[in-house]
């Protein structure tokens, strides 16, 4: 293994994210080469410190493509014409994957953000505690898989793996759809207010906490909902009969259905997680896999499915051939969860406790 | 004009909001008389300094109704019946203020919340800042009215006047509605979790906003809901009716549309109005107005109609039988729309700067 200070990282696209990991790797003594189509986002990100050098490297060993999402599959295969891994952060995945089917890519999305955009908002520890999805399929190379998983751990990232469909979906439910309806929500309290300017003064708290996102530069959107039409669309219909639902129990003054939505509601949103537990509580899982593709992605996929959080992976790789073991970081509460996953999938693991 | 030291209220019902009244009253120095149908609760709001004295005052100035909703009339009528103003709390006022059809009785909604529940979470500066609605009528004496008006804008609350069913309908957009949608959302993503649980895990910042308000407890929404039904489904038909326009828009790859929608969004989320301006871009507007029920009502509720923010109301009675000259404390910028809009109404007005 090459010395920290030695490693060579390339940035391809200087906003907000990849400006902010230009600056948290090379606050973790990585050599960062960055490129923008707009050669003075790339100045900013080098005079900000985010990039030792503008410019290309070919032989990185990790690029990460932080352009805008219509962007990246071409910026990828670029890329992907040097030695290293390549991976991304846009915020769709599935047409992203499909178009950059090679073993040495990784498709991710971090999901952090800040209000300020550019690569004047960026910052080193941005992804201190985020999610950052990894979406690896049956072609992922395994170590590629692992690199880019360790990489963006280091930067503070917890890493969840999704096939890159799934993950569509999800962030129709939680991002994408929910922005849309802030943005509905606010436009029929100013749609009102035009005959009424008083409405908006009555707007407490919630109400403010509800629409915030809707202050956001819509720049993004278009592309967002060109990319994940299916997913959206999907979800706002759902979001429609959900609340033609809560609308006929309304009018029917049915207040025990009412109140069962609503502690259901208070009850999910009390456990939304929050983030990894500490280490204390963690267990080791060890498992035997086969010299097989897209084992790794299958693994990890799995526990996401499981709702098993890892908190750490790597492959031990057998001395004799190409079997190796997968040495998981997961919660203890979760192990259980985890193996008897593992057994139904037909891998036999063992584990023990850190504590 | 008694000093502020002899001055006694009575709040009826001891829970987050009457105790707030109570402590805000004795920090200004009035004698504050409580009770609560629960005797721990007014016990407690006596121990935490919200109250003088446990029991009923029915010769209190100003009677603040903080009880739950569905109680307020009956407990209205019963303080009625002591010589003094009183006014209520209750998030939904038509069927309220119908309720309570006397000239001492002058409806009222407070804005503010918090997170902690029952008289423990109460504060002294609870409405400082937030908006306070009040909903006069014809019937309404305007004394009582500006004495609410005057007591509330004491404790630090910035007084919009609502007609009543106009008030139910605002709520009905910026808060019930919005409440419900988030609750829905939140439902949406934890049914989703199910079958896969990490899901939630992707749920950034904007969903956490967006789903806080569904983690307060459910037990008021049954009555809210129950008095505000026709409101709050109509509001639901238009949300849904708007989700509809723009899942057809994200459905048609209508990318100009949709960055129209989002912009409107923005621009209104952006001006959301906060606080009160500064007391030096301050005008004062005097009105004289005819001895006749409900000019008062009339003129603050054309100014809410208007977005003029009234920040200081008097009346100053003439000598010489019972006309008087409202003195209306409005932002220097809408004066010439609050003039413009009592010439419409039949009122010569005059307006000087306080500058």
């Amino acid at each position: 293994m090459t010395s920290p200070a030695s490693r060579r990282a390339q940035v391809v696209g200087c906003g907000l994210i990849g400006g902010s990991i230009g600056l948290a790797l090379r606050e973790r003594g990585w050599h960062v080469t960055g490129s923008d189509d707009d050669a003075a986002h790339a100045d900013r990100a080098l005079e900000l410190g985010a990039l030792d050098v503008v410019g290309t490297d070919g032989e990185a060993e990790l690029t990460f493509v932080a352009t805008p999402a219509g962007a990246v599959v071409d910026a990828a295969w670029a890329a992907l014409a040097g030695s290293g891994v390549v991976t991304d952060v846009g915020g769709v995945k599935a047409s992203i994957v499909a178009g950059v089917d090679h073993p040495r890519f990784v498709g991710g999305h971090p999901m952090a953000g800040s209000e300020q955009e550019g690569v004047d908002g960026a910052r080193g520890d941005l992804f201190q505690g985020a999610v950052w999805v990894l979406t690896p399929t049956a072609i992922t190379d395994d170590d590629a898989h692992t690199l880019v998983r360790s990489v963006v751990t280091s930067l503070g990232a917890e890493v969840v793996e999704l096939p890159p469909a799934r993950h569509d979906a999800l962030v129709a439910i939680v991002s994408h759809v929910p922005h849309l309806t802030a943005a509905t929500l606010m436009t029929m309290a100013a749609e009102g207010a035009e005959e009424h300017r008083a409405l908006l003064r009555l707007a407490a708290g919630g109400f403010r906490d509800m629409t915030r996102i809707a202050s956001g530069h819509p720049g993004i959107w278009p592309d967002i909902c060109a990319e994940n039409r299916d997913a959206i669309v999907a979800a706002l219909e759902e979001l429609e009969a959900s609340l033609r639902k809560i609308r006929d129990v309304v009018a029917a003054g049915d207040r025990s259905s009412l109140l069962d939505v609503l502690e259901r509601a208070r009850a999910a949103r009390i456990n939304l997680p929050s983030r990894v537990a500490s280490m204390a509580d963690m267990a080791e899982v060890r498992v035997p896999v086969p010299d097989r593709a897209g084992v790794l992605a299958e693994v990890t996929t799995l526990a996401s499915e499981l709702g098993v959080s890892i908190a750490d992976l790597e492959i031990a790789h057998s001395s004799e051939g190409q079997a190796g073991v997968l040495v998981i970081l997961v919660p203890t509460s979760s192990v259980e969860r985890f193996t008897g996953g593992l057994i139904a999938r037909g891998y036999r693991s063992s584990w023990r406790s850190l504590e």
